[in-house]
């Protein structure tokens, strides 16, 4: 009763103090969140859309439109809505068709739901117009009672009046936090700090006061994460929590990339390779990349491009790969840190997980018995709560699961035949655009056709998104997992493999096969006999796989970030309007002045998880860390869009989504597990990528065992073998050749014997020495990267030093609050009792205590020894002895588990 | 009060029930384990020595021997032993010589000490009789109200009355698992059956009944682990438990051991390298072993070790090495739900761990105080819960660090020496017994040198193994660790640490140097200028390492199990007599049929942790896993070691060793990781032991790119190199020759160019090939297993689900239960106070409760939707909306945290 008098005055008007605080609070939108009696506050809104016909006769309740009230309203508060009956409910029946079997079902199920929340003790107020038909808003709040209740079942854990003060750091570390601090200011979000957490006047004053903050002017400073997380619950703070530690840990990422780039770029003169690729006097005559059409070709041509790769493939490229293995380490291990610091101050640190039985398995529990018994049967059998002990039996999942995995196969054979028929599109169009006879088509084959097919690449990788988004949800579906975890699990699951696949096919195809089944001058691999597969540009395959990169990163980011996230939505609610509009085209006009909150809430699009925002992040993380050694720039694409993607994405969740329901969660669940997995991934898929893609191999192996002077002098000569013109297959011979009058041998990129040797054309010795070093690099490469990884994982601690300082003290301090109040509490209660139970009954109390308690007489050493105010001399030293069971007995038996202890406490 | 009289009827006489199972405990041991009244348990023995001057005048408080009580004893109970005072005290003061001011300072910190034990309710009995000087006896007893206040603490869980029934499986399942406990019926220890865990008779039983099994009888039989836990705790508990998972798991291990020993050895005659070593007709004459003493040899005498070496070295030994990686990662997994079982039935699910300061910790904090301030403050200055405050700075630290640090090294360094002066030895005496005339003594060379060198190896291993068990204790108390946990985690890294590296490193050395660095004909390496480097026998240096790890492994096994862990006790023991009749020759014989079981139990060994036996097995465990693949029948020596092992492990701790203090536990801590870590870098040693120790891929290359027919013919040819006699360096060349005469090329097991080519003796193509392949080989392997032991551990769900469920299960009763007895509570006070209370107090009460629980709010989804009661139609689609802030407000507010649920409740 009392409880309603104090939220009527929010509903109704406020007293000083809050008052003050709720000024800029308009009257009339605080009016909207409460019931009509102006006093209740309204926490939850169902929805539901009927039809004009529906109809109540005939069915075995009665159906009521009313106002549910069981608080008594005091006097003193405008009620300028309050229309419907005060204490007696209005009833109202509507009767203006014939009965629809199913909407008639439907009501019942309503109504029985509703019936169900009444009991439960919610109080629930239906709308009071009846239009004929349109959306029907049933607004819930909860009770006092009820909050308490359902707090003590999810173990809610609530500060207690005892207070502690945290020690404060003394000496040059307080001083550095001081300074810390200071620099931050700027950076912190004007909210209430942190500190505040706890007092009272704090919750007032953070509800109503942001408004100075907005898009642009708040985009470089931390976020207020206790704040999300009061508003949107755990699982939501956790993932803007987990993306501002992702961005925040890219800036150092970032800064790191840029100086590999710029020593790349300071160093691309006095490179000696780029230098003798781009010295016109070292006259490398090539063979031609293309049959017939293409001409020989001198090597200083391709000059641009061996520059340009030195950018990147480079010896600090090699740093790179493992400072950002290591920094994938790190991340994950800070991010366990910042968890369990929030799981600390969220008060999570107890929480068990509660199982939730999915929709699916309901349903599917639903089917599979309307399939073997009675169809007729009632909807109230198939309750998870009756049906607990039955289970989906194989035969039933068999389906599911077969369809899953030839569908997963299939998905992936569709992934693999666009990335095949972009190669196809790439062979085909160059080789026509060579056989053109513009000599300007000619010398843009390369540019135009990497560059259409990247983006043919980017359009395929988009549309597949999508596709396989919904394909994961379905398969998911149809496995039928049993809870609504589980179902989560499995669905990030499927749609991380069918995404990242997807997203990463093609950018694996140029790092580890492009250019390595193209055969040999002479010896050429073909597809449908006419076209020779592709080979890498003269500058390696780095330079290549750098542009496929970040084309693909950025077109993703650019693409996704502002047409999928931003106009799909809009387009999409515009779809919804519409389309309600087509419904009901007279209701939507009508006053629309006094169109409520969840009117309005109403025509804002639903939440659909948080998994889209996870997945577009992890796929970035991929971009970030699998293929860094070819693109040390990605850490600051990453960083740059996540800066605005924050902003984009609190802005959706506050203005443009429903208010998701609050979901207490400890972590960030499955999300882990695939970080932890990529950053791993990442450590192989780097070696691969410095040792196969990049010549950084062959250029060591080329200066320690075959330089004469020990230098790379030499080393394009070193990489280049010999071909014997007159080797050439019929046909293949360039047609029209301004170079290739008086050559008898051209070069071609590979390691194999000269065609003067014993065995021309066979692999060289190099070859197999390189293949060696290369194969020796990625065996040291990974296994000193994953030592390091473990290394730092083991070095920072899970548990911040403050956090486990502070759990301690909390845990001691809690240990004497309820001591103390147990101590009275009993001293109350035996005082009130002793008279009126029996000697006997108190007996018998205790004895059955006493059993089950005999296990702690084995602790009693914790007892003598470690309690603080009993063990004062330690310093002094005391032999210990427990008692055994005697020696007789120990002799006559193996195990004499002669527990005089256990026994003892029997008798 | 009424506790003790129950008691009292188990130190005293029995009652009907409880004296039937109790019928074959003697009497008079039943009477040893009780105070002198007869009535109150010795639960707890503390011993001190004192010395005959011992004296108290002087000192602040009086010394007092006496026996305190603070119950009252009823009548009928024989009190035969009850000298001492009833209610008053006995009071004795002994005064025989001056004062001697050390022990006075100790007689105060004993009576300090005691004094806080009678102040936490503790009884305590003292030795009636005063001997001039020997070992005191102090008794302890610990009352229900005190256990009952420690349970609380310790958050131990008990029974409570209400009970479930457990599901019971149907069908198939069913039928396989009665059939499982038939089969298993044999196996089972006759202990009473773990479902009657919660009965009350049980307690009764198992004391005193396990009189039929004794050492050999059982050693076939499941350990009653849950009897053990009781007598020893947790912590032993688990370590047993932990022990029988291991041997359990072994047994596959070692079947699919002796099937691959067994292909070896049934496929050698079939062994085409093996046939042509061992083909008098290939004749391949051999460079010299040694310098001039040598002859030249032909391959054929090399065909017995070439035989033997493939009973290890076939590709069976692949497959084994697969195998036991994802037989350790089956392992980990297994003890994981294991001890997740144990938690659950032991009741420590929820239990939290608590940190102990070290002792060490605790010195060190008293020392560096003492050292700054006044030297003369008392000791109760240094005590924990004064000094919380307190830490150690690094320069307290640093000295123990640094001291730490190059002592490791210097250990390192021990170890290696160790190694390398037996590899000198070997190459000395080797070299000494070819010069040596007698031919038998020459032929006799390999065998007695191996067998030699690898005893000196095992001794010096032996004998390091306690020498760095020493340090490692040593180094870690320089280190100051600040809780028991830390400390006892940092002796058993630094101790694993050392112990492993010194039992491993003749074995890495004979595994990955040994003949790698021999150089080649014409061109060998020698050390002191004299000795050539040694090489592997010609059968490869797999068979060395087969016989290096089975001597090593076995003696150590045979060595520490019978010598060290039987005998040396026993010597202590006998020293311990031996010392302390010399100190007290005449008390020691005095009255022997009355010593007390507390005399008998201090004449045992003190329990010294569990360290050096999880040492053991770990060790054991690395040989199991790391060098599988040279010694398949390593499991099989194991399984018959632990068989064995844990028979005598629970015969020591039952009957050798004073009965440990209970200590709880939820895991094995450290070890785990260690396991888990062992488990790794098995994986990456396995890979280079079979691609580099090994012949398998030589073998593989020869067969897929050289052999012209497919098949291994040819192969032994195709190893050997050709040397050029006439390039022997001078004085190298045999002095006495049969063989040598006619020979121009002699030949040598490398890949290397021969003497007629461009580059001779330079490494040929083959040996890149081989090289790249081996490499290759690492990589597939490590990166295969690594990925399916991941598999595996992420198939195997952590929680056994018949768990998990009855978790859940039990969750819910609980709530049930509480929220019941919750209600009967509130309402029976309510009803009492509601008189009392005004009604301003009430509201209050209200209010501040109110604000706490304005998180719960959020989750009224829960509420509405998942309860079962509630949601009885799932099957119908309600859409649903959370109410959120007004429009306008959210457009003022970038982040408009207007959450009116929050605010509603601090109203």
């Amino acid at each position: 009763m009392r409880s309603v008098v104090r939220e009527a005055k929010l509903c109704g008007k406020m007293d000083g103090g809050v008052a003050n605080n709720m000024m800029d609070m308009d009257q009339d939108s605080r009016k909207r969140l409460c019931f009509a009696d102006g006093r209740r506050k309204v926490d939850y809104v169902l929805v539901y859309h009927y039809r004009k016909r529906s109809s109540v006769r005939g069915s075995p309740s009665q159906h009521r439109l009313s106002i549910i009230s069981n608080g008594s309203y005091p006097l003193g508060v405008e009620e300028k809505d309050q229309e419907g009956g005060k204490d007696e409910p209005a009833e109202v029946v509507v009767d203006v068709g014939p009965p629809d079997p199913a909407d008639g079902e439907k009501i019942m199920i309503r109504e029985e739901f509703e019936g169900n929340l009444k009991d439960a003790g919610l109080e629930i107020e239906h709308d009071k117009e009846n239009k004929a038909h349109g959306h029907a808003f049933i607004r819930l709040h909860a009770p006092w009672q009820v909050l308490s209740r359902e707090a003590e079942f999810l173990k809610i854990k609530v500060p207690t009046k005892k207070s502690y003060e945290l020690r404060e750091e003394k000496g040059l570390a307080a001083t550095m936090n001081e300074v810390w601090r200071k620099l931050n200011q700027p950076f912190q979000p004007k909210v209430p700090h942190q500190e505040q957490e706890h007092s009272r006047t704090k919750f007032l004053s953070h509800c109503f006061s942001r408004d100075k903050l907005h898009l642009y002017g708040a985009f470089y400073k931390y976020q207020p994460v206790d704040l999300i997380r009061k508003y949107f619950g755990e699982k939501i703070g956790l993932y803007f929590a987990w993306l501002g530690v992702y961005t925040q840990l890219l800036i150092p990422a970032s800064v790191v990339g840029i100086i590999v780039f710029f020593y790349g770029w300071a160093t691309v003169e006095t490179n000696i390779p780029s230098q003798e690729m781009c010295d016109e006097d070292q006259n490398f005559t090539m063979c031609p990349l293309c049959d017939r059409a293409c001409d020989y070709w001198h090597l200083s041509t391709a000059c641009g491009t061996a520059r340009a790769s030195h950018l990147f493939d480079n010896p600090a490229t090699v740093f790179f790969a493992i400072f950002m293995s290591l920094w994938a380490a790190m991340f994950l291990e800070h991010w366990k840190r910042r968890q369990i610091s929030l799981n600390y101050s969220w008060d999570l640190t107890g929480m068990e997980e509660e199982e939730v039985h999915s929709h699916t398995y309901i349903v599917a529990l639903c089917y599979s018995m309307l399939t073997t018994e009675d169809k007729k049967i009632t909807l109230n059998v198939f309750l998870p709560s009756q049906t607990g002990h039955e289970k989906l039996t194989w035969r039933d999942r068999l389906p599911g699961y077969l369809i899953n995995i030839s569908s997963i196969l299939f998905m992936f054979g569709v992934t693999c035949s666009a990335v095949f028929s972009v190669i196809i599109y790439r062979i085909t169009i160059s080789a026509l655009m060579a056989m053109s006879p513009d000599p300007e088509v000619k010398s843009n084959v390369r540019v135009t056709v990497t560059a259409t097919a990247v983006i043919i690449n980017l359009v395929v990788i988009l549309i597949l998104d999508e596709i396989y988004g919904m394909v994961a949800a379905w398969l998911t579906e149809l496995e039928i997992p049993k809870t609504e975890t589980n179902f989560e699990e499995r669905l990030i699951l499927k749609a991380f493999l069918l995404k990242f696949m997807n997203a990463y096919a093609p950018i694996f195809y140029v790092a580890f096969f492009k250019g390595r089944f193209a055969g040999r001058p002479g010896d050429y691999v073909y597809v449908f006999n006419d076209y020779r597969m592709e080979e890498c540009a003269p500058g390696g395959c780095l330079i290549e796989l750098c542009i496929q990169l970040s084309i693909i990163m950025l077109g993703k980011q650019l693409i996704q970030n502002n047409i999928f996230e931003i106009g799909i939505p809009k387009l999409k609610k515009l779809c919804r309007t519409l389309k309600d509009k087509e419904r009901a085209p007279k209701e939507i006009v009508e006053q629309p002045g006094r169109r409520q909150q969840w009117h309005l809430d109403y025509d804002l699009e639903p939440f659909d998880g948080l998994t889209p925002e996870y997945m577009e992040m992890i796929i970035q993380f991929g971009f970030v860390s699998l293929f860094v050694a070819s693109f040390p720039l990605a850490p600051l694409f990453a960083l740059l869009n996540n800066v605005i993607e924050i902003r984009l994405d609190a802005k959706k969740f506050v203005t443009e989504l429903r208010r998701p329901d609050a979901i207490r969660a400890k972590d960030i669940g499955i999300w882990y597990n695939i970080l932890s997995g990529l950053g791993k991934f990442s450590v192989i898929i780097n070696a691969f990528v410095i040792s196969f893609t990049s010549d950084f191999i062959p250029r060591l192996v080329y200066q320690y065992m075959y330089s004469e002077t020990g230098t790379m002098h030499g080393f394009i000569n070193h990489t280049l073998s010999y071909f014997n013109v007159s080797n050439f297959k019929p046909g293949t011979v360039p047609s029209i050749t301004s170079l290739g009058k008086d050559i008898t041998f051209c070069r071609y990129k590979d390691y194999r014997e000269p065609p003067w040797s014993t065995e021309p054309y066979q692999f060289s010795k190099q070859y197999w020495s390189v293949l060696a070093a290369r194969l020796g690099f990625v065996i040291l490469f990974q296994n000193l990267v994953i030592t390091m990884s473990m290394l730092v994982a083991w070095v920072i601690p899970d548990v911040p030093k403050n956090i486990s300082e502070q759990l301690k003290k909390e845990k001691t301090l809690l240990v004497d609050v309820f001591l103390n109040e147990e101590k009275e509490k009993l001293q109350l209660i035996q005082s009130l009792f002793s008279r009126d139970l029996t000697q006997e009954q108190q007996e018998e109390l205790k004895v059955s205590d006493q059993t089950s308690l005999s296990v702690s007489h084995t602790y009693l050493k914790r007892l003598v020894l470690t309690r603080p105010h009993i063990s004062t001399s330690l310093c002094g030293k005391i032999c210990i002895t427990l008692p055994k069971c005697s020696h007789k007995e120990r002799r006559r038996n193996f195990y004499s588990h002669c527990s005089i202890v256990d026994a003892a406490a029997m008798s």
